[in-house]
């Protein structure tokens, strides 16, 4: 799965964008970057990472301005750049990040009915 | 790892998890725990989910012990936890995940070319 | 709020906490933990610190409701706690934490000129 | 006190920079900045700091490429970034980030005796 195939929005439809595709295509990616990290060093990038997300929250939604010559972080690709890495993490550490999030989704429920 | 592993736990099927419907389960969990934060909140949740992950891999692939009457944390309890806020944050932020995800994977495509 | 104030804990003054002095404690307490940890999992700790501190102001601050059965993050804990792990990683990249603050003050006092 | 009255080694000996004295030169920098901002912000900041940090170790200590045309981050400045943000945090939260301090101190030294 490339970018290119998810992004043709013409005769051909791109197979819907699944958890589990998700994390084969972030796979796809990360191999041709040169492979995974440690788990420490892939969590210090999703502090990285967070931390640009943060600068652009703050720059829109908080009172921080954007300094002469610095252009806006953009939310889109921080975001992005966020879930990414989360991805690579997932399958760093082996998780099926689809059932990780269903977990979550059945703890909040869970904290709901309180 | 495949949707279907995911989803052999009974007769009836469900829907695969696609990155869209993982949105509008989040959205639903949103809406009954009281509805959405201010991104900024938002983005503090992301901090301590983080940070939390953080823990779980520094427990688990790095050199810190479990004190004693703390339970080890759960690498898929976290990751979960930080996928939820991270699409969270995607609602909130009126963005789409699938595609915020995809700009992510052609920026890595363009830098793996290089 | 000076330093006299804080160390009026009995008869015996001790010396004012200068940050070399802080370096210096925080030193001794990791030694008497075991030494020092890889920079990349000194790192983790800080994201996880970081994210308790942002629990706290989060739960002060922010619209974070306290669980039942949790109590509240003490932002005066939490704030140590970042300090030290700060103070924590300066001794194992080899900083001087006063030198390092000096010139983040600088370069704000750079930008507030402009 | 300015930078250049601490970064001044020549006759005249400037203060020793205490916690105190930390403090009260980051409310003078923030104030010559237009003033605080409110706490999820500046956390934010902190979120953002550390993250800038995390890079700077990730490339130093860990397998982080710098990337073309991408200037090597500086461990010192990054450090002092996370240090000033930190006691500003500390000041827009009423603390004495000495007594913040000595508190994560003595939490360490009793579980240094167990």
């Amino acid at each position: 799965m490339t970018p290119t195939d998810e992004t043709d929005e013409g005769a051909q439809q791109p197979e819907p964008l699944t958890l589990s595709a998700a994390q084969r295509a972030v796979d796809a990616s990360i191999q041709a970057l040169g492979g995974y990290w440690p788990p420490l060093a892939a969590l210090a990038r999703l502090f990285e990472e967070g931390g640009e997300l943060a600068r652009a929250i703050n720059q829109t939604y908080g009172p921080k301005r954007i300094k002469p010559g610095e252009s806006a972080a953009s939310l889109d690709e921080e975001l992005g750049d966020v879930l990414y890495i989360t991805l690579a993490l997932a399958n760093d550490l082996g998780l099926d990040a689809g059932g990780a999030l269903r977990g979550a989704l059945a703890r909040s429920a869970k904290r709901a009915q309180k």
